[in-house]
């Protein structure tokens, strides 16, 4: 089998995860790198793949059959995704809530003017985490869904932590509450504030001589960030924080609770992943697979989670798929 | 907007719980029953729905959008479907998983040369748990899924506990292991055998006199059903079991254990239902939404859960249902 040839276009910590699972992948091979930096100072960690400045991209245009797109939603994807469909299938995970079905609209047009496909918002919210819920409300009208989020970092919550007087360093994480996942798992339909839902659970590096009470305090009662959570503040070293505070997690839950008929449900889906970017970039590659075979038979467009069956997302033959998984 | 005529062929569990699902929906109408039974002995639960005679079902060619076929799989469906796809777009919850694929090409190249659409094994294994643990894998290919089946009565081995002597009645559930639930929560991936990851929990009714310890010792060492298995016996009331017992609920977790690259995930999806044909029904009647719209598209053959997008499912028009969603 031909290996899907995918590049990949901005190499920050998502272009980086998506290029480790390529690696992993028995059905991609990695094309090129591009950067808007100068490709001179960019060294590409597979073997033999070259880092290309942005500009000279249209020289791949029948070297590449999926562009992976690792820029930013705020100001490169909008820019650089209406520009490279033209050109190329690609993948994003644009994650601007409010702006999706515009930015879909806009790019699905230029997709089909060009004929390509674009998957774009595949991450993991907006993406699976989207998907799963339109799933639970489809098979299961009469209920309403919870998501929660977590445990993961929050760097606007992290800074907040770290401009209080006395604190040297600090990080913090969003966790769901255990009370609240106990009472969805019970059953409980209730309204659940996303205040509710979460507490923060601070780690913080205090300097010499400041006052452990008085840090804990600030951050407790900071307005908007703390104030009305449940917040958690832990004292520890600055060895500790870099040893045991040094990556990125995160993962969350969709819950739905209901009724079919007179009868009760409850479906649950619960993820945890070390590497927040690890997992976005394993998400991205499965519907660059699905982007590259879309294209193949020839349906053109813009299109999303939603629009995408799990046989296009599966390395596998459907015929194969069907006989192993049904 | 006009409703989707649907059809039930078969009116007994499931064919009644599709009826209730059909009456829960805001998008579909119930247009008639079909029995193998003396109609005149059938009294259909919806106002103005009448039991029809099976072999009258042609008469309905033109009223039907999508017929949902209730019968079983070990003698009704293959005889069914082939027949009724002729004539009628349908789904159905054929379970028998080996027999799977070739059922999918029969039905298929009957439906291809009418015109029709048929999703076969839409219920919840196959069906949903199908295709989550087909997802799972496909977005993180580097890992193991693990199935577990419960809390739900398993009615071979309910069987097998009366038949055991001092026995006046007796259910039995399958539950998951919660040793080996909290293993997998906590990373492993370790091989677990099913017996590893379920247990037996027996409520037991004694008839006046018996020797308890000897029934539950029987039970437990009862070859292939009992003695490989971490079984538990509870001997209660006829009253208590007719009162508490008397449902059918049903329940599983899929979860997969891996990495991406260096890190780790864990991801699960949990199932709880108070009635195992509710939940199937619920699930049929999104699958016979999502074939009306295939075939209303042109998109004519067999389909199963693993070829179609949520898009489909849901009762939201695609625009609604991305700027709500994602």
């Amino acid at each position: 089998m031909d290996r899907i040839r995918a590049g990949i276009y901005g190499y920050g910590n998502i272009g980086k995860n998506v290029e480790r699972a390529i690696a992993d992948s028995d059905d991609f091979s990695l094309a090129a790198v591009f950067t808007r930096r100068d490709p001179v100072n960019v060294k590409v960690a597979t073997k033999g793949v070259k880092a290309v400045a942005a500009d000279r991209v249209l020289e791949f245009k029948d070297k590449i059959d999926v562009m992976l797109m690792c820029g930013g939603s705020a100001t490169d994807l909008p820019v650089q995704v209406p520009e490279i469909v033209k050109d190329f299938n690609i993948v994003d995970t644009f994650d601007t809530h409010a702006d999706i079905p515009r930015y879909l609209d806009t790019v699905g047009v230029i997709a089909e003017k060009n004929k390509k496909v674009a998957v774009i918002s595949a991450g993991w919210d907006p993406g699976l985490f989207s998907m799963i819920k339109a799933l639970f409300a489809s098979l299961l009208p009469n209920g309403k869904n919870q998501a929660f989020w977590g445990p993961g970092v929050s760097q606007g919550h992290s800074d907040a932590i770290r401009h209080v007087k006395g604190v040297a360093d600090a990080i913090q994480y969003t966790v769901p509450s255990e009370k609240v996942l106990e009472e969805m798992r019970n059953g409980s339909t209730a309204d659940y504030t996303t205040k509710q839902k979460h507490k923060r659970v601070c780690y913080v590096v205090a300097e010499e001589g400041a006052d452990k009470n008085r840090i804990a305090k600030d951050i407790k009662e900071m307005p908007n960030y703390f104030a009305d959570y449940d917040t958690e503040v832990n004292f520890i070293s600055a060895a500790e924080l870099k040893k045991e505070h040094g990556t990125m997690p995160h993962g969350g839950h969709v819950m739905r609770n209901g009724k079919t008929g007179d009868d009760d449900y409850h479906i649950e889906l619960t993820m945890n992943f070390s590497s927040n970017p690890a997992f976005t970039s394993s998400v991205m590659l499965a519907y660059a697979r699905a982007a590259f075979r879309l294209y193949k038979e020839g349906c053109f467009g813009s299109k999303t989670v939603l629009d995408i069956s799990v046989s296009y997302l599966s390395p596998k033959s459907r015929k194969d798929l069907t006989a192993e998984t049904l």
